[in-house]
């Protein structure tokens, strides 16, 4: 049975990308039921961008792409978690994580790419 | 140099809680100003809840506390990764996680207490 996911008044729940291997937090982002839906058609990330409006499919420029392995939901059913396969870096910084620097501005994450290699279009 | 957490429109940032030790995903909920400094005083994890629309520290009725290792926060400084030690479990429904399901249903995380047991005051 699958779960009923609360989309909730903005039609978007947060979703937590995890490295399945690792247990790294990658990033968080949004996701719309038609994001969701295409994440488990193909079974690589899709999210919502809210700045964009549009649905996006992670790596799509970058080739960064997430296999992702499960698919989690919360006990409110509002946030997802996706146990993913992170191809590259998952932050446009070049970082492995999008979470890379301590409130304090210590960077404490490892940086495994130069986006000036992989974002030369823009 | 403390990086200058953009809290948006709503006040509030989402916040992930991970278990320092075993990198388990324990938990989304929302951070504000006021949270995240109390966090910071008090090295134990503190939210803000949008329904019940107060400050709160996990734990507090349960016990069930969170104390913060590490804080970070993500390349937008839009997002907050909470790393604790987490006693317990985080879940109201008696998980060590709220990710405790597949989106398929499936139960896949761990009952570490009984939720009779721990808030039998409400």
């Amino acid at each position: 049975m699958t779960v009923d996911v609360d989309f909730g008044a903005d039609g978007l729940v947060p979703a937590v990308a995890q490295d399945a291997d690792s247990g790294e937090v990658l990033m968080l982002a949004y996701v719309s039921p038609a994001a969701l839906e295409r994440t488990r058609e193909t079974g690589r990330a899709h999210y919502y961008s809210r700045s964009r409006d549009e649905l996006w499919e992670k790596g799509a420029t970058s080739g960064h792409v997430q296999r992702v392995e499960e698919i989690r939901v919360d006990c409110d059913a509002d946030t997802l978690l996706y146990l993913v396969e992170q191809e590259g870096g998952a932050c446009h910084t070049g970082h492995r994580s999008c979470f890379y620097r301590t409130v304090e501005g210590e960077t404490v994450g490892e940086r495994v790419f130069d986006p000036d290699d992989v974002y030369d279009d823009e």
